[in-house]
């Protein structure tokens, strides 16, 4: 079966495949029994997989969705009364249906403004500081940062650095969405470490599913003084899964064979192809798989005729568009995109 | 990898591997892209798989685990101030964390106590009777039961009738816990209704892992009324798998293929034939696919010296073990030990 | 004892002592025992006379702090996963330490603009239709308006009208913080079914303590389906009171005797003495009984050291002030602040 | 107004009505502005007065409800995931509609036998103990103990150590819950510090509304640490007065003047002239000021005839009925209520 109205799929990178090395590795783990919860060698690897990955001792878990790992993360970090600072347009904010509010037993979104979807530090600073906190006001409590962001920016590992500085001068703790850091730091070409912990970051979701693998996503604490609340907490979510190691073994093999990094690295390759070919409509930065494109309605229904498949961004009455660019997306799809923009008329 | 200090494991059924069909279910799912969040093909199967298998109109959903299943199918069900009632050896009871009260925000689990697992109707009676429900009460909203139960026995249709009349003549609805559903039909003989919808269940988690599937669990509905709300459960809780279309599949080929009874009856003979060895040993009924056995400390650990793998049971002090018979136990497990329980002194 | 420091205090009228005649109220309703959580007379009489009051049936209640009114009413009105408008700089956003979201299970208050505290009606329409709902969004559900608002102006009759128009025409229903909705009847000088369900509003927070009660606030509700809802919600949250006399008694009072409106002009008229001393430096309309001013930090000390008590506003680095006037402020209070003013040097 | 269908009422001690001096505290409280939320000088005064009071340095609150005093002091002791044991007819179990639930996002109550109203503490060791805590049960958090219990019956303070003494060696917190706390210990004529800290007891539930006062409860740390988060969930569940000066005052009074003890006394001397009144009809030792009594239908509409107002308890087929006395009631009712048992028929 097919997306049979669409030749050209562009609408998300949660839309792939999973990779068939992924798919070996299931096939792989997959002999006799187990135990369960995690008692398995695989996910009793993850530690140590993620320690040499980051080049610092951490500890490593699994979960199923990135929706989980945020709102576990971040219920973690912050109280009840907590005040969670997140940039207006993150995944937690528009996307999970109030996941932080609920796993954290009704801590606060606060929305930080801040250009291509990346969180200003100054803004963030206003923002912890406009309101003294006390006994009648919600408690700063943390900071999350997506990497690469919700408008395909990535940010640097100073820029994650400075927010890290604002939040830990106040007490605040950092968590990171990365659910597409794979294309950041392949965008970025730095290592792990340079845009988590060592600039700050204490909780990391680490994605996996957008880039390849079937419903596996990585929580790493640096700090691991954080870990036994997690685990409670994601038992009680229902997020310890009883057959772990195929979820386990994924994460293992993608970060072991650097798969993680050699699809990030395609479909970012792809993605800059297409930002050549369309020019002066984008509306952000192309740092990662993403794309976001002024195209007017009547751009958006031409591409359509051409069996385009792409969501509308923004306001109702607007005419953006996002593209993503999947890690298995096809060239065909690509060249055709290419081909469709440079036959646009010029911007 | 296997557990290598076991020969011969008896752990428990979420211990088991992933059934080949299953694996292979989840290959023919992995062609090209697909839309995200179950608007897929297989996931927008359920409905009609699952309606075609109880004989009703359903709506069915995926999930990962039995927790996520078990806790939102009673959210949905009870509000935070609602009292659900369930065998006081419950899995929701006694495995989940809290989950229960955690996805409902604070309803309260009200145990019944019943003999091999079973919810006696008449104890039911009397707690939802015991109080008069008023203004300092939590209110009485639902009953869960287990089927099979904890304890290795099944529910027959009266039985749940039974307990389902109590339930709708005090406004309360019904939930089943069905982690091991198949074992129950299976040592039934029964259509799927006859333990569900006709007996009264309003809402059901269908288990798949614990008999061959990958992290796939259904809930189905047999009211629709619910599902809304179920549905912005489910994503809040982090449980809508973005690549849905790999559990929906494993669902629909278990379902569609008869594997989830092949499964079971494989599981349930094997269980039998232990249970005769064990002769006089046994503390429930052997009605799916677990032996609760009064062995003795010596003799768990004469059975521990030969390489036999399971779990003490009940109270600290107590001397019983739990030996759960896997969909893939091996038939030299399952000989080695009915020969052990042959060679034991008599009972 | 008194505050000390400050010959003229204007912090808050929640700094305020207790009318005489609610005292006497309290002390009529001292005779003998009468029956415990809301089985007594007065809090029996609450419905009429809330009904009386408001011209239309009514259903009201009694609790014992605004938080908890407003609180109360939102879970009531909105679900875990809704999403609730409020004005940015609302009573249940800066000052409550999250109660909304204790409350509701996690309900997201999502911060409208508006000049001088009135939410704009336009940006409620663009708040609500910016994102549409879906699975993946938290759910529109409730507005909430203050009345008269936290910068002391007051809401028109038709501008309500048109704020609930927008609510409901996406279905959403509608809150009023009435913490100080006497002194906005009193300005505008209307009924007091015109500012709440003549022009929509379902759900009120009636505040009493702030214009002289002592720990009693009403609940009203124009639509009674909700009730039910509402009185498990407050029994379980610790605001069913068993005296519940002593505080309805006082709402009883508060209401049939019109000292709610005899408290509120005093205080409004004294405040409008206040303003036009003030002249130019009014940041906001006067409209009830707060004002807040352009004093910048040489006027503040200035007036600090001549003994006014004042709390500081806005932004850390900003020049405002707010001074509100209660029920019971001395006149020589507010004659020395006229005086003060008046020898300030043109603003 | 009076109950007028019952002369004699004994429903409940919060049918009481408030005690003059307590009402004159309220007036004497009641002079010009005061700084609110718990600037005051009363409210600022109850650490110093409760630390005189229990001889030792404590911190202290007030609340409005019982509900709230032991709800928010048990979230305080236990995460969403913790497991609180409770006897099993305790007013948070039976009475508060989940209120414990509700502060603490989930955590559970489990049940713990007793003979007349105290926990058995062998039964508290195997509840603890029944299942170790791993990552898929509630964790042990916290005990909670009613002083005077529910069934009228007071826990010797050596009682309570050994409650403490099991609960300290697995780690969990001990809470008191003493809405009736006077009454225990005018009962065991010993020390406050001798029912609380010196037994173990870390946070305390401080009733003073059953016993005269109005809507004022006090919250007693002797474990100073967790007061910070305590003050943070009572002013996000609206527990946190604006006026609080007119409740501390009634502590203040209520502690210092003695007049706790006084009632306490004279109810209990009430209750013990019932109790020798009733002879063999009681069912509980009558330690505090309720009585628990085996009257048959018969005798419950005997006394209904004559009068006598009170509550039927246990069972619903159950033939026993509950009398408390009240620090206010009428020496006839008393005298009444001996005669008509005297002239009872033997039991």
């Amino acid at each position: 079966m097919t997306l049979q109205s669409d030749r050209y799929a562009f609408y998300s990178d949660n839309t792939a495949s999973v990779a068939p090395e992924l798919l070996a590795a299931i096939a792989a783990a997959n002999e006799g029994p187990q135990k369960a919860y995690g008692d398995d060698p695989w996910t009793q690897a993850l530690d140590a997989v993620f320690s040499q990955f980051f080049g610092t001792a951490v500890r490593a878990f699994v979960v199923s969705t990135g929706t989980a790992a945020n709102a576990l993360s971040l219920a973690t970090l912050a109280p009840p009364y907590g005040n969670v600072y997140a940039h207006a347009g993150a995944h937690v904010v528009e996307d999970e249906c109030g996941a932080v509010e609920f796993f954290s037993a009704g801590a606060r979104l606060t929305l930080i403004p801040g250009e291509h979807g990346r969180m200003d530090p100054q803004a963030l600073e206003q923002a912890i500081t406009a309101h003294p906190a006390n006994v009648h006001t919600v408690q700063p409590a943390a900071v999350t940062l997506t990497q690469a962001t919700e408008l395909g920016s990535s940010y640097r590992p100073e820029a994650i650095a400075a927010l890290s500085a604002v939040a830990h001068r106040h007490g605040l703790r950092v968590h990171m969405d990365g659910a597409r850091l794979a294309n950041a730091i392949e965008f970025l070409d730095c290592h792990p470490a340079e845009v988590t912990w060592r600039a700050g970051v204490e909780v990391l979701s680490f994605g996996a599913t957008k880039n390849g693998a079937l419903a596996a996503e990585g929580v790493v604490f640096f700090d691991p003084a954080l870990v036994r609340d997690f685990e409670l907490r994601r038992k009680r979510a229902g997020h310890l899964l009883s057959k772990s190691r195929y979820a386990a073994a994924q994460l293992v093999t993608y970060v072991q064979t650097g798969l993680w990094r050699a699809h990030a690295a395609r479909a970012n390759r792809l993605a800059q192809r297409i930002a050549e070919a369309a020019g002066g409509r984008l509306a952000h930065p192309v740092e990662a798989n993403e794309l976001f494109l002024n195209l007017g309605s009547t751009g958006k229904t031409a591409l359509r005729a051409q069996g385009f498949g792409f969501y509308d961004w923004g306001p109702a009455t607007g005419s953006q568009a996002r593209f993503v660019v999947s890690w298995d997306q096809s060239d065909a799809s690509v060249e055709a995109l290419c081909a469709a923009f440079r036959a646009f008329p010029a911007a």
